[in-house]
């Protein structure tokens, strides 16, 4: 990591709350906390349809406290963020999908537990430093390419609409009761860890079970351009972000790779593993209906203010999926 | 009313369903619609702090349909959207300093209250028209004047972020399942049984309020402009918008009179009334955080696309609330 000298200084010894923390990035951004030398808590709900499992802390289960628990559960908050110094916030219901069959129970974990939590440390702990993970979807279909901050906030599913609400919870707790917290846009991000069963996270995971059980990949349209973060990549914007005084009540967009057509990434993805194939579907009718069509970031304001600045390319970020997942597809299945 | 025998057809003996419907827009709304000949039910919680009173539909009790429920309550709904041909959707929690002190309740009421209206209707009657009410606050404090619907959406408080959230459920639910909804972003609206109690309605109440009683007005800072909606106007923007097709999945802005400072407001109501007086005090610390500065908006769109244009002038407006107060004020209180 870059800033590994910077994050240890800040990171030892400090006692950080991470939400989501059994999940694809929470899990990772655990793993380096706990390298830096943090006492980290965690806290995830292990809902099936998550992305949360106690595989993705394999071998940390003694040097992380983990608590089995909703961040629905207003009355356990307050023991939560009491004495910590730092929380990433990153529980959150992810599928665009399931917030449009069941829109209640988005509104409730997007939403209303973002709004307790700010509560919760309103009330318990007003000095401590926040990272809320927030997504590209609050966009929108984009205006232009690639998409920055300005852009208008045009959510096309429920999921965006209620993530706009969380994220705007956690900028008006800034201004207006001092609350110190960052707010990062995450485009489409991979790596270790993703959730690979299904779909409810990023079709990625679903493409990487599928090479690598020597099926062929489904891909839907092909021509749409997206961008992707590796999560090593993610998880140092929200160290750098919770470092930083320069990112206090700040949205950044944390962007990634230069825009690949999902045609070809899925050609990469065959020629790095060096088997497979895909074959070209046309986009099913209930999705086209929320699609956001192409979209890649603008991350120049988070380069700019904090240094960030995305380190992995995609062909090394497929290679240590695929590595990964060759020898713990199974765990995750 | 200029459209009214264009409503007449559209509206007589056709099923409404009015939720605020006992409040101070939706009252006068529910008057409008008994003239026209419509079949009205109206539910309406009674909460003490907000809108509604018995009072606002005195001498209807036996031409409309007034049920006394909370639109939280999710198993009420089937059966209050089952069978209506309009809903005009007024139901909400307005004050902008109690959702700062209690965010989960304006959460509830403004945002999954009406994911659940909604979903009610997807599932009961999908070929409902409604009219929802949202507000300008949910543009925070403009960047340029004045404010038209293509301005950002940058919420100063928990009601403006909430209020968002429940526009937008509106408009996705019309574009994703085909629910003919329309959105219209109120400015200060005033008129005969508004709350005057205090101000958790409109500033403008406690200063009738005020002036009747021969007490000053208190005026907080005096620069701001604000620009203000006579009720009927308000309630032919919604008759209208239910009325029109054109209409249907738009966000419009029902502006109003030409901008005053509150100042100049307050000295044309002293004007109006023939006496009283004002007195002018800083803006308290509390407020200012979430204060949104001048405001006034641009409302050429819906006039040009559904024709609506405010028709009372700001002294004829005052002089209707003081004619209204001066006999009700004690029934308001």
């Amino acid at each position: 990591m870059p800033h590994s000298a910077e994050f240890s200084s800040v990171f030892r010894g400090r006692r950080v709350l991470v939400t989501g923390g059994l999940g694809f990035i929470g899990s990772n951004l655990v793993r380096s906390l706990v390298e830096l030398g943090s006492d980290v808590t965690v806290v995830d709900s292990l809902i099936p349809e998550y992305g949360g499992t106690l595989r993705n802390l394999a071998g940390l289960e003694n040097k992380v406290r983990i608590n089995i628990s909703d961040v629905r559960d207003v009355h356990s908050l307050p023991h939560f963020v009491r004495g910590q110094d730092y929380l990433f916030n990153l529980a959150g219901q992810t599928s665009h999908m399931d917030s449009m069959s069941d829109p209640q129970t988005d509104l409730e974990i997007n939403a209303r537990a973002q709004l307790s939590i700010l509560e919760a440390c309103r009330l318990h702990n007003p000095g401590i430093r926040i990272v809320f993970a927030s997504t590209r979807q609050i966009y929108g279909k984009p205006d232009y390419l690639p998409v920055d901050e300005k852009h208008p906030l045009r959510p096309v599913d429920v999921n965006g609409i209620n993530k706009l609400a969380g994220e705007s919870y956690h900028l008006l707790y800034h201004r207006v009761h001092g609350i110190r917290s960052t707010v990062l846009r995450l485009t489409n991000t991979i790596g270790p860890r993703m959730r690979v069963k299904d779909a409810r996270q990023t079709f990625v995971g679903v493409w990487i079970k599928k090479i690598l059980s020597g099926e062929p990949i489904e891909v839907w349209g092909g021509e749409q351009l997206r961008d992707f973060t590796y999560v090593d990549d993610a998880a140092e914007a929200f160290l750098l972000a919770a470092s930083r005084p320069e990112a206090l009540g700040e949205i950044f967009n944390v962007g990634g790779t230069p825009p690949v057509s999902l045609k070809q990434l899925a050609e990469l993805l065959v020629a790095v593993n060096g088997a497979g194939e895909f074959v070209l579907r046309s986009f099913p009718g209930d999705r086209k209906k929320i699609d956001i069509g192409d979209f890649y970031a603008d991350y120049r304001l988070i380069t700019a203010k904090i240094g960030w600045l995305p380190a992995t390319s995609l062909t090394v970020a497929l290679a240590e999926i695929l590595g990964y997942y060759r020898k713990e597809l199974v765990n995750y299945l």
